[in-house]
């Protein structure tokens, strides 16, 4: 499948630099870095590796299930939130998906995939990108089986409210439409799993969630992402998944929630003082329309004809800095790019760096 | 997927024994353990969890490459073979599927799930297993666009040489057939990659191969197969794959071919030991009927109508030994085991026991 996201080793082959020497601002990860209880369990576990991965997962579905209060039988694991997305599809099978854009690429590289027609949402400039529900709802059309939404969303850094997913979720409900909430993001937003919709998992039969252990905990490497569905639905996905997609390694590491409370919290640390930071001296540069961010990301929109996004990206790698050129996020177009709120030090040479060239 | 094979952690919980504390005979994986050179990349490389693993596996691919001498082009890599066979038939879409059995249960639960028909081909006892490709090619019938072969083969431990699989090539290619060759243990037999189909890949446009790093490496927890074909249909399987199924840990360890020499020369000795082995000592006991193995594992008939598979699984299972009870193989029943060649203390304990219980 194509990749539309940063591939840093391009970018640092290209540069004829080690992928270490880039300060990667296009992969929206904690900069906190991987909690050192992963790395142990990592070190601890290599001797392991002789043994086939437990395909049910079983230690890491309890670990879920104690973290979010849900039902063993809710959870599905997978190779990252990818082959959770592509596993619900596939059971689910729906004649179209109707996706708000812009979001996230792979939703729409998975959908065509498998062959399930697409229908896009134009998310609006002048409402900052964020999704009205009321008017999403008008624009659900007779074949629409499925609502896929990202929240907070990627690229935009919007966030809708529980509220706000319910409404839907009970209208679409009514027409027998599932809707998808990709919760990528969740902990890295004010709030973390205050603003998730997975205490309601009970009350709709409709409603499919996305998580991963991706951008929280920094191991997208490490491939781990899950989904919380009704009971019949994840027993469909676990009998279509390839047995053993979840190596050893990330089978072991649920333990990462109960061990990890500090790092949680100094996660929400630095998300509350450097979100608000790098919004507030981004938005001072010239020729830059900076999106309020909800999460540890921000879209920029450059003001000045004489810039793209393209030459943008050329001019920072010079810097040996990656930013995310946004044009090819469906309804985006040159005039965007996105950046990953990092750690102060990072976030300085950024800031720094877009001064200098100028937006 | 339902496991059809043996799952350590599931009779660890049953036995409330920790899963280092069984001998598992159950998975054929080589004895000699993780190369040190896998550990050690690893190890140096939690750190790098942090960035997306290469969608394209590039240095991976050259490696693979270079141990082969084959075209990078003609190389897919994957989440252990299973992605390879799964995809390899999602983008060949075959009418039917052609699968001599006992093999592999992966294959049937793959096919079956993709929707493809599948004929079998009963292997007959009384020729050992050993697949006759004539009499296959006579059972051909007009549907099959594809035939699947694991040589060497699972569970019987058979090996066609590459003049037999040649001759099935010839046939297959005149009637549009492909011919997908599973090589997962092919470095587990005497004589290693000269029993290998590879180097015939550019003559034939109708086969594939699959690989692992799996069974050779002993490393079945970290997921790592590939695919040899035709670049065209090889190209088409990029496509369809997720991007990331393969982590960074596995994307990151094909120097083991180079840097390993000695571990292999260490596996062709003690394979040489210790298959002959084996076969002698379980030969000798009585109400045991022995195929002779060809690979690092050996399927075993039992004679003694007292005892069944499932019966002689749970007594082994008492003394702290995993067994595979073969029952479950399409075309075999409960009168077979299948056990792995191991190290010689571990094969000593099993042989032991095997005595002491009786066949």
């Amino acid at each position: 499948m194509e990749i539309h996201g940063g591939n840093i080793y391009k970018e640092a082959k290209y540069l004829g630099l080690s992928v270490d020497e880039i300060l990667d601002f296009s992969a929206n990860i904690n900069p906190l870095g991987i909690p050192e209880s992963i790395k142990r369990n990592i070190s601890l576990n290599i001797n392991n590796l002789v043994n086939y991965p437990d395909p049910n997962c079983t230690e890491l579905k309890n670990d879920i299930s104690n973290y979010l209060n849900i039902d063993e039988e809710s959870i599905i694991i997978g190779n990252g939130a990818s082959e959770i997305i592509y596993l619900f599809l596939r059971i689910l099978n729906p004649k179209k998906v109707l996706i708000p854009v812009p979001s996230f690429s792979e939703y729409t590289n998975i959908t065509k995939q498998l062959g399930i027609d697409i229908e896009y949402f134009n998310l609006n400039e002048s409402d900052e990108f964020k999704l009205d529900i009321n008017s999403l709802i008008k624009n659900i059309s007779e074949d629409t089986e499925a609502i896929l939404i990202c929240n907070p969303n990627n690229p935009t850094s919007t966030l809708l409210s529980r509220e706000e997913i319910e409404a839907l979720i009970e209208y679409a409900g009514k027409k027998n439409i599932y809707v998808i909430i990709d919760e990528a993001f969740i902990e890295l937003t004010m709030g973390s799993n205050n603003n998730s919709i997975v205490g309601y998992m009970n009350k709709y039969s409709n409603l499919f969630i996305i998580r991963a252990f991706t951008k929280i905990f920094a191991i997208p490497g490490l491939r781990l992402g899950y989904g919380i569905g009704e009971r019949q639905a994840v027993k469909k996905m676990w009998d279509k998944k390839l047995p053993w997609s979840v190596n050893n390694f990330a089978c072991s590491i649920g333990n990462v929630f109960l061990e990890e409370k500090e790092y949680l919290d100094r996660t929400c640390e630095w998300l509350i003082k450097e979100k608000e930071w790098i919004y507030e001296h981004l938005s001072k540069i010239n020729d830059l329309k900076v999106f309020v961010p909800k999460t540890n990301f921000v879209l920029i929109k450059l003001l000045n004809p004489n810039v793209n996004s393209r030459i943008l990206k050329e001019k920072m790698l010079k810097r040996n800095i990656l930013i995310r050129d946004a044009s090819n996020f469906v309804s985006l177009d040159e005039r965007f790019i996105r950046i990953a709120v990092k750690d102060r030090d990072s976030n300085i040479r950024l800031v720094k760096a877009l001064q200098e060239i100028g937006g």
